[in-house]
């Protein structure tokens, strides 16, 4: 698939996806380029009067939903409660999924687990038959050596994200540092994500297990709608 | 057991405890009013001629160390170990404890796991048959709504720590907000220790389930020696 077919495919994708938001929803906007696809085209059909409030996963979907014109609300707010999410992904098979490639992944799990119906927009590029992406580890700065350990002895090899356009490494919107963790084939996705919640002060890893009731997969020619 | 007698158990079962303390150690420095008893004598023991360095569990922990010249380090420079640590609790039975009365117990948790030898110093009135204390619950800012609703699915009562000396919030040493949780009695700390870690966006709660690997216990007339 080149960028060209890609941008496509993630756009029909988003398309596809947000048949899902009805009029009166609170909607959580997800982050990353195929998200941001998603929140434009939400934002065209708030121009066309479909009323909704959103609810950001990040500050780029944020920024992007403000840009857009779509009214924006916080979980306090709606008491922890969204009707439907629309998300990308890294890597999917089945309902399991891993994010965390723009650091957002803390807030968008967040998101995701006050969310009614979790909506996964991708390419066909993020399929996979077993999860074998590295997996985001966001921990506390002070758990910087000991996490890196702990999640050698798991069998990972935890490489600390380096930023580009600031020296050192990549800070996250919650202050903190990142780890991708490479476990190679993930064959028990529900076992490692408890794993690593259970390490100490891990933020959130970017295992997403069971999470996701529909993926509108973006094909070369058109769109596969996955329901787990 | 009065404020004076209660003052003067603390200050003996941190005598007991520093014994485990031998030169060229790293030792890890706990946090809250009996830990820093420790800090204090172990201040004394370095006057005298004890070569250790310190990793403290806080920014308490290392003000008071400073003030007493004990040399500090980080577990960065140490590869993540630590022979032994002196840390306090709030609540202990057996080998399990509940800690974060001081909001320090995500650190307190990573330096406990990358510790040798816990040693616990306490005085008698944390002493309980059950635990039963609200089990302390940092979380991102983002996460208060959902991670308190989670807590009442899981039959806790959360309640939102209140600052004194700021308006709002506690916030603690790494930006976060902290929940109360009484759980009444806890039959199951592990179990619940898992449930805890696996919320969305928890960074740490302050159950610490089979870590003590001794309690110097202060009591009115000496001090009881507890190995679980």
């Amino acid at each position: 698939m080149d960028e060209r077919t890609r941008t496509e495919a993630k756009r029909r994708a988003s398309e596809s996806a947000v048949e899902a938001v009805s009029d009166g929803d609170v909607v959580g906007l997800g982050s990353g380029s195929t998200a941001e696809h998603a929140i434009r085209i939400l934002g065209d059909r708030v121009d066309s009067g479909l009323d909704i409030v959103g609810v950001p996963t990040s500050f780029q979907a944020r920024e992007v939903a403000i840009e857009v014109g779509i009214e924006l609300t916080t979980l306090d707010e709606t008491d922890g409660h969204i009707d439907v999410t629309i998300d990308g992904a890294d890597q999917f098979v089945g309902a399991d999924l891993i994010k965390g490639g723009g650091a957002a992944h803390a807030r968008e799990k967040i998101v995701a687990s006050a969310t009614d119906e979790l909506v996964i927009v991708v390419d066909e590029t993020k399929r996979a038959d077993v999860l074998d992406e590295p997996v985001p580890l966001e921990v506390l700065p002070d758990a910087r050596t000991t996490a890196a350990a702990a999640v050698e002895e798991l069998g990972g090899d935890p490489i600390l994200r380096r930023a580009e356009r600031k020296s050192g490494p990549v800070v996250t919107d919650n202050g903190n540092l990142l780890f991708d963790c490479d476990f190679g084939a993930i064959d028990d996705p529900t076992a490692l994500a408890t794993d690593l919640a259970t390490l100490p002060a891990v933020v959130e890893h970017g295992l997403f297990p069971a999470f996701a009731d529909v993926i509108h997969v973006g094909t070369t020619g058109g769109v596969d709608i996955v329901e787990p």
